[in-house]
């Protein structure tokens, strides 16, 4: 009898996807253009995160946005009216982005004439953590709300990402999240993430998130 | 040259799955099993609210809960040391879980010793909606710091469930969420859904979602 052959489609699917991923970062980089992807629980922050950074890093990078969406143009146009170039990628019912979708929309993009891209991906802890799609920095968002256990529950994300910005600071009197045992849980999880505490409704710590990422940016 | 025979995956895996779902939920009625579907984003409130109703209902139904996780046990023993029968489901990687899953879960427990057992799925608004488990009501739940613009960008979700629980509703002084904007968009969506406005912390409208529950059970 013949050995039967097993195909795992996962991971046939999780290969194909990194080969292009890769393919994508080498013309991105050829072209100067740094791809961050931004990952989050919905209601996290991710279109604030990017509206402000945009505000506070427009005079030194031109930047464009692909927001990832299942449908609706919520977040799109909330970047549009900043003025940076959107595009609206959506996946149906796919629960997160692969390269071969940031490819379809960064082939829309005049990537001589931008810097900085960021990919704001379907709000989801799950999935997005194990496609690669090109970028040269992934960065995640946790909430105040959300609770500081999530790192315990969905660790894949949390131990994959570059930044982890820590979003709704001005919850935290309201709440019972515990910045310090977060903080721990990720030095022994993923010890070279960067973590930034911010508030996108006061501003507070987003001069040092920002100004890390023009760090990072500029050193690519 | 032969026609060329296409097989969708997706629609096999979720044709196979409703088969196995429908066997669960006559095999569950024949028990007078309720098997109720919670399903929302990270750190929306799921285990609160498990905790809380099993608290308010468990004089007059035996109650159990299933919990999935990708990885970990800090929901299953919150809901333990209630002294209520849980599982916990570990599944790898997996976004949401499936009839087979549940299945698997319910074949530990003693099904003639429960009334009512909780299903807590994975924190994920996306594919849970897609996977019938058996359940006999879906619930899903929106947390007030997630924003009141979700039920845009995954409508699929909020169409799809008998209710819709709003919790966290002491954060709403702290929040620009739109209650009134919601149930308009819901009212559009599923009009038949019932929405409970609750908060796990100051126990407000957790008497009328349990009563509500209560109802549904007993006339099941």
């Amino acid at each position: 009898m013949e050995a039967i052959q097993v195909i795992d489609i996962k991971q046939e699917v999780l290969s194909r996807n990194k080969g292009l991923a890769d393919e994508l970062r080498a013309q991105l980089e050829e072209k100067n253009v740094f791809l961050l992807n931004l990952m989050s629980s919905p209601g996290s922050g991710k279109t604030s995160v990017i509206v402000e950074t945009i505000r506070r890093l427009r005079a030194r990078f031109r930047i464009g946005v692909i927001e990832g969406d299942i449908e609706s143009l919520v977040d799109s146009q909330k970047v549009a009216a900043e003025g940076v170039p959107a595009v609206q990628l959506h996946t149906g019912g796919a629960c997160h982005l692969d390269a071969p979708m940031v490819h379809a929309a960064l082939r829309t993009m005049d990537l001589d004439a931008l810097d900085l891209v960021f990919i704001e991906n379907i709000g989801n802890l799950v999935c997005p953590a194990e496609f690669d799609t090109g970028a040269a920095l992934k960065v995640m968002i946790l909430s105040v709300p959300e609770g500081d256990d999530k790192i315990l529950k969905y660790p894949l994300m949390f131990s994959v990402v570059d930044a982890l910005i820590v979003n709704k600071l001005d919850y935290l009197p309201h709440s019972d999240f515990d910045l310090g045992a977060l903080r721990e849980r990720l030095r022994r999880l993923n010890a070279h993430a960067e973590v930034f505490e911010v508030s996108c409704r006061t501003g507070a710590g987003l001069e040092r998130w920002c100004e890390w990422l023009r760090q990072r940016v500029e050193s690519a």
